[in-house]
């Protein structure tokens, strides 16, 4: 069995539960059947175990780096981007007329899992350029989607986004970037961006950069920001690459993990840039990008955290040590690992986790493919707990497989140690944990006059219904509960009362959003046979006995709108 | 102010919480005073600053490597150890005849913080050695002592233990290194030893491992281990290091984090070993090598925590980003982050964290100060949680650190990511959590007719009564909570029901006494006035408000007396 993901899970959420095969019915996606999806699926894992799993460990000892010239990076990687372009899954989601498939997002996100999976540093390329090229095709004129987006789509260039800066990294408000307009309907951009994933590397002809700047004169704060499209070539009008522009590379980033993907501080300096769309809308537009991203970040959290389930389970399994507890005779011989109660629970909590995360993901996915008003509102309050969520809970998965293997999973010869130290960065990249919670309680809950929670609510509440009653019921609770405390919070309106604790709010409904997918998992499964249902039920069981109940001290907490941190003397602190 | 510890917090617990001058009215103590006692803080610090802070990052960097015929460390470490052996400290709770300074272990363990605190890896291996010789001390012949513990106390020589083996880590009655009696009293001892710290280096002329191994014939378990002291070389009469003793290195393991100390697979092929005491009696001496080395692993996990909290504090308050929620005019200039609610939420509760870990730490050194059958027994249930809570919490306070610096935490170019990945060991090193949780809920509740777990109630009701009513009723509650719980669970005497879940005991019970220690703490506080008291105040009522809480939903399960896990079928897990 893989142990990258497994495709039994997969197949069960696709079709057993949201039952995407429904979405054929629609006019986007009719030339698609369930023979076309699991053609997409099976090629994914193909080239995920093949191409991309093979160099995960060597992408982390032999990371990238910058000789003064050129970024090296090892050579497997682009020979899997080569792969990954070929095989089609570059373009699936988007439109024939753009040279895609019009594959279902839920699908492509299925797929694109595979590849997070088996190697978080070499799919960082193309979940950057992808995301680049939605923005581009969403926003940008035919010229700048001809110029740019095509070569993007056939892999010759890729893509970044430049939002943060040294200065500027939670709040964008305060970026410097300036752009000043060169008389010829172009700009020329100057300043200092930080953070860039694929920011530099020698696995393209060229570097898409889309940059935020302000324009000299725009208002201060994040309404005076622009977008533009900054190549580190210039592109000659037959589509070859020209000469340098204004980018250079002031440094590459020395991570913890992830560190397959560059990570770069880039100096631009009288960059030609083009700007997209129309002046001041440079973080509306982008906000497109970054909400796939968030979304693509939690998927990358939960692959993280799935491959490392598989692999801990696999290790106990075949690690022999020790006796159960009720029989501790030394004559008797040593069982496999799995047998001890406290590997269970790591185990039975780390499954708990990454299925749990896995639906969710896939549940978000989907909401773009039959989008309505409805829908884009549920994905918009949904998606601060896609990134979040998965971020602190499959990073434990994470913890508990380095726990699980001992001593062996503190050391580099297991990869579940990589996992660790890769999925560390999903809590700070695309908007820490923290900025997560401000915008689901900031802004989320409360914008439409309460229209998203109040919805996410009765779709929580009708899977509830239709679970069993001892599973069920917690949950209504824990939704009538949560209803309650958001308006105690914000009942008279301060901010600062309300987002006192916004992390708790965020842990608290990330746990009640999670406690659903196990419902509906629940309710998928029935009462069919066989040892995968009896673990989904069984995990469903433990999500609602063994998670859920964390959230009632949490809730407390915010319901005595306490405001310790808000009003401490820092001074305090040491 | 240093970043690696805080003095004013060690003078705090030390002088006005746990009265350490009154020790020396104890005969053993009598030489020393405050300035004793100061002097020795001083020192630690100065050189735990000078000798140990600089090379930390390059400990980790350049890790020992194995060239194939001996081990390269880098030469800062054996420098830090001359300057530390020279400065006393190695010796400092010893008797005055064995050429120690009778220091009391709970100065010493402060001082010997500031060493783990600055550098980890380096510390080790002086704590291993003070380890083993005390266990020779307390165990060994003349014969012995002279020969083994008085070269190691001089700095010539250095000390391991060896428990583990490939296949025997957690379950040491399987233990299968032998020992064949060579007919002259010394012993021919061949196996493999696993996960040895400091099994080979030439940061001394040799190494002195402590083996456990099993004499032929000798009963199945752990009752058929015996100690033996088998040295990398033999000695000469004359004090001298002879030729190899049969011990080889068989590799090293790689680590995540700790790397400066060398962590090597040994093998032993009929290498000369002396035993140690008694034959069948190893694993008890082993114990008292092994509950020391528990306390240290406890206090290393604090020390980093430590140090990530002063570090993540400072940059908090340079760090300048975004504004204050009440107030979101994008006009209005920055702030430090330490103004920001979720930052002064993961500062403080990584301050509760890693002052209430460290009180605990000092609290349990202190008993071994103060010798009674009483403070043996409380002393024996709070091993478990020494080793396992700050393993857990203080590492918490890591996590926290990397997040507060944001995408710079998650570089190497801060310091709070080594801490970070340091850090994980703590929980798999000397009895994982798993174990801790067994021996706390299977033993050391249950022995003497639970009068430890009584000893242990009484001692923190004490602690609450003289508590503000808020502080105090919550944590004399959960007292009687946890003592009703734990008669539940052992009401029928069946191991598989009661210890199901024994790690949830052991998180309710770690959270329980570090409630007390913050209750401790803020009596000892009293109404003083000035930033350092208001802290602890505040810390206090943030660990009873905040942390206490999460103990109810883990009392909650194990009052169900919940068995999911013992009785799950590992097949449903996938």
């Amino acid at each position: 069995m893989s142990k990258i993901l497994s495709r039994r899970d997969l197949d069960f959420l696709l079709y057993e539960w949201l039952g995407v095969e429904a979405l054929t019915a629609r006019e986007r996606f009719a030339e698609h059947s369930r023979e076309t999806f699991d053609a997409f699926l099976d090629l994914s894992e193909q080239i995920a175990e093949r191409d991309f799993a093979p160099h995960n460990r060597r992408n982390d000892i032999e990371e990238p780096t910058f000789d003064g010239v050129r970024v090296q990076v090892i050579p497997e990687v682009a020979a899997a981007l080569k792969v990954f372009t070929e095989s089609g899954l570059l373009a699936a989601t988007l439109d024939v007329g753009h040279g895609g498939y019009q594959l279902p997002h839920v699908v492509a996100r299925a797929c694109f899992l595979w590849f997070q999976a088996a190697n978080i540093g070499t799919s960082s390329y193309p979940m950057l350029t992808m995301a680049n090229a939605g923005l581009l095709l969403a926003h940008g004129t035919e010229e700048q989607v001809a110029t740019f987006v095509r070569p993007m789509l056939e892999g010759r260039f890729t893509g970044t986004m430049c939002l943060s800066e040294p200065q500027a990294g939670s709040s964008l408000s305060d970026t410097l970037t300036r752009a000043v307009p060169a008389g010829d309907g172009t700009y020329k951009v100057s300043g200092s961006k930080m953070w860039i994933s694929g920011g530099d590397h020698e696995l393209s002809e060229t570097i898409v950069h889309l940059v935020l700047a302000r324009v000299a004169g725009a208002p201060a704060g994040v309404k005076g920001l622009s977008l533009f499209v900054v190549p580190k070539h210039l592109v000659e009008p037959d589509g070859t690459v020209g000469e340098r522009n204004g980018v250079t590379l002031a440094g590459l980033n020395h991570k913890m993990g992830y560190r397959g993907t560059t990570n770069a501080v880039l100096s631009f300096d009288e960059a030609t840039g083009y700007l997209v769309g129309e002046q001041g809308r440079g973080l509306a537009y982008m906000f497109h990008m970054m909400n796939e991203a968030r979304i693509g970040v939690g998927a990358g959290a939960v692959a993280l955290g799935y491959t490392g389930y598989l692999h801990a389970l696999a290790y106990s399994r075949e690690r022999v040590q020790g006796r159960p507890v009720a029989g501790k005779d030394p004559a008797a011989p040593p069982v496999p690992i799995v047998q001890h109660p406290d590997v269970r629970r790591m185990l039975l909590a780390s499954k708990a986790y990454v299925e749990g995360g896995l639906a969710l993901v896939l549940y978000a996915a989907k909401l773009l493919d039959e989008p309505s008003p409805e829908h884009d509102l549920l994905l918009d309050v949904l998606t601060p707990i896609v990134k979040a969520w998965p971020s602190q809970w499959c990073r434990l998965a994470d913890d508990h497989a380095v726990q699980i293997h001992g001593g062996y999973g503190y050391t580099r010869e297991y990869p579940v140690e990589q996992f660790y130290r890769d999925n560390r960065l999903n809590s700070i990249h695309e908007g820490t944990d923290g900025i997560q919670a401000l915008d689901l309680l900031g802004r989320k809950v409360t914008m439409r006059d309460g229209a998203g929670l109040a919805l996410l609510l009765d779709r929580i509440r009708a899977t509830a219904r239709q679970a069993p009653d001892d599973l069920g019921g917690p949950v209504l609770a824990a939704c009538d509960r949560l209803a309650r405390t958001t308006a105690t919070l914000w009942r008279d309106g301060n901010p600062t009362v309300a987002l006192a604790n916004a992390t708790a709010y965020l842990d608290a409904a990330g746990h009640l959003v999670v406690a659903w997918m196990w419902l509906a998992q629940r309710n998928a499964a029935g009462d069919r046979a066989g040892a995968f249902y009896d673990g989904k039920r069984l995990a469903a069981r433990y999500f609602i006995t063994h998670e859920l109940p964390r959230t009632g001290p949490l809730l407390d907490l915010l319901d005595s709108r306490d405001t310790l941190m808000a009003d401490l003397d820092d001074r305090c602190l040491g």
